[in-house]
């Protein structure tokens, strides 16, 4: 099962390393890691997603726990919690291509960002099953590049 | 100056902690990390934003291309790229202050993902500009949670 982490920590230089490598030396695959600023400018938040079903979860957040500048730390249960994910890709877009790509962008509401004569850039936003959806329908056309952000996820207000 | 490096790399574990614990021992203050999966699934990209005004990038990029595991390296230029970060927000919303947060999210076409008696849940999609001109209007309403992906750029087609 995927876990989904967000983790409060101070905002300092080498925070980011000591998280990434407790999971690294645990031998947990990182799905996605995505950082940035909290509501306070001197802590960041980090969203990490893993695949718990090789490792327990619960010892790898008793570690956090004792790491230095690590503040709060929820597993995120996605039935309880927002998540979405920002993925920018460029795909072929000359002739039919073009207009084939610009319909799946509509079906997905994602922005065209850029365009030149071979290719169409989309900006496009949602949960991680609706950006592999999207990919999946763009292969066939010829996926040029691809970017993501990895998933964010926050608690809902009744939680 | 801000600079936003791209970074392809293979997705094992490890490599995020060497790539993030080189710019700690050098001092950077990463600004914002977002690492997720690449066109190749056997490849990640990671993009990293810093501020280059108090150390030479170019160094940190020579060193980069020597750690084993990184593939490309990338310094976006704003003028020729096309970035973006996501948002999720959680914002007060009782009565007036519920009417104040919805006109602040229509102008800034946010979605409503989660709303209670108390608060409202906004996803937005923008530049780092747009999302920090966002929070400042939202600051008087006052801001419960916040949670960032980091900025994600690719260059332009012509480039």
């Amino acid at each position: 099962m995927k876990h989904t982490l967000s983790i409060l920590v101070e905002n300092k230089p080498g925070v980011l390393t000591r998280v990434a490598g407790l999971f690294a030396r645990r031998g947990f695959n990182i799905e996605s890691l995505a950082v940035g600023l909290s509501e306070d400018p001197k802590l960041s938040r980090i969203t990490i997603v893993i695949d718990g079903d090789e490792h327990p979860v619960d010892q790898v957040t008793k570690q956090l726990h004792k790491l230095i500048n690590v503040l709060k730390i929820r597993d995120l249960d996605a039935g309880n919690s927002v998540s979405a994910e920002l993925l920018i890709v460029r795909v072929a877009g000359e002739g039919d291509k073009r207009t084939e790509a610009l319909q799946i962008a509509e079906i997905f509401k994602a922005k065209i960002v850029d365009v030149d004569r071979r290719a169409l850039t989309l900006r496009v936003v949602g949960t991680n099953d609706k950006l592999e959806a999207l990919l999946e329908l763009l292969q066939p056309l010829g996926i040029l590049e691809v970017v993501r952000t990895g998933t964010i996820a926050m608690g809902r207000g009744r939680g």
